[in-house]
């Protein structure tokens, strides 16, 4: 199991990792993260649902950091446990048992995050 | 552009082998087709979304025939043009431009099961 | 469903590309050739053991034409239906519902060559 | 083999539906398409390398269209036949023999969009 | 090289967390989990077959998890070190070199369970 | 942020863990490390350019070991922080969102290298 400041510490990385991306010579990956925020913006499908299809596209294609960021999102945007667990589940069964080593993590983090 | 009636033959050809399938002498192959029916029944999650969350997971995975059946899928289930586009959009962020001739699969897609 | 000589017609077109892919002016080609075919001569394990773990592999990494290959060979290693069928449910299990349009090309081509 | 007039058709095709995917009330397919298009221009890298680099994407993630795209922008840049032949080889060791599928159509493409 | 103990903390992190997942709210994953475990069982392929094949799935997919659990139960099911390599090299020849450290990590696990 | 010798101790590992598969009593595995080193020779495209076109397949394909040695190489082969940026904007474009976790790394593994 993971210590408990894992959630503080990935967001850290992401953020301080980010930047420095952000702030490179190349405009090209500030126009992409734009794009990639933008995507999960209120529109006909409510931010949550967006979220969640986002991370059942992470788990799917099995990014653990990915799945890290939607969970995280999704819960301020009101998930439930039920409500991850469904998404997940979706994601089990479209890409099978390697997907497995995934959904565990996803279960460390949610639980971490949801009793914060 | 496809003919107008590849819609009821890819529609065919995915009951006609199914059923070869489910009759065939392992009862595992039922089994899992089971489960990945009861994937999308409606709980905490409305079908609509679940059915468009197994839009994005076959997108970024890049299965033609799996974007097909939850586009059909969806589009029973009441979807607008513009919720499966948001959708699309995500896998399309997600995935990267790898996704593009899923794209524009799906857009032909979307475009007939909607006229009919 | 197809044909009944998509089966020759795909040996054939297999055949002929990879010709002129061993004749082009790349040795690298051939040697990458040489180590494919290589891999799946008797050794500790059985000859059709080994193809049967290539059509797994092939299944999960979703490629129809190596699936049609390993189908191909298998049968001519006196492979079983249910042997190859046990196959390609780990396959599916392992890889998940994105597996099934591969899992019915699959049984079109394993009882097209049966029947041969 | 396939027939001489695949590459104007492939060409038709995915300009006739890009055209609707830009049409349609979704200004983010616009703005990822530009993205696309934006990362190939000229920079501290030549543009047929960078055409070449995205055929190696295209080819080890076995994407045909893709794959097509690329070595005909490449050959509008100046590319020879052998040095096709070398990102291919790079793609082909790189993404294993799964790749091989993919190796044969890049071939056809390329000794069709040469002959031109 | 990673610490002797890894071998067993890998084991107990995976007990762990799979009860967590079983205990939920969802019986889905109860149900997959079953799936999962009976594609291994001994029928036409003898259950040493079926996890060698599962490992050649798990090593095109690149899931370290996936490659530890099927080389630990390879191993009780009487694998030789041989065995295990021809099937990790067709996974590498099927892969391609981004298999490598997937290859790298399966000699790490190998070479501890097969001490033990 | 990694420590500082996590640079050193990757390439020590490499080093080691190959060692181990080289000294097998498997010649294949020599056989396919052979072509490996082989695809990136000079031919008629340049080194550096074979090594971006290496990172390329790399990032799409997400394996972090793989964008650490392709990095390694290219600065070796006198690559600008400019070009590896160029090469790195393809394949997240190329791969999309799904790829920054490994732009990430990517960018801890070009300062860090670049500074030695």
């Amino acid at each position: 199991m993971k210590s408990r400041n894992f959630i503080a510490e990935t967001r850290r990385y992401r953020t301080e990792m980010n930047e420095k991306i952000l702030k490179s010579e190349m405009p090209e990956f500030k126009r992409f993260f734009a794009l990639d925020t933008g995507e999960y913006r209120e529109g006909e499908l409510p931010v949550l649902m967006k979220e969640l299809m986002g991370l059942v596209g992470s788990m799917v294609l099995r990014c653990n950091d990915c799945i890290f960021y939607h969970i995280d999102r999704a819960v301020v945007e009101g998930a439930s446990r039920k409500q991850i667990m469904e998404a997940m589940n979706i994601a089990l069964v479209v890409g099978g048992s390697i997907v497995i080593p995934h959904l565990r993590y996803g279960f460390e983090v949610m639980d971490e995050i949801l009793q914060e």
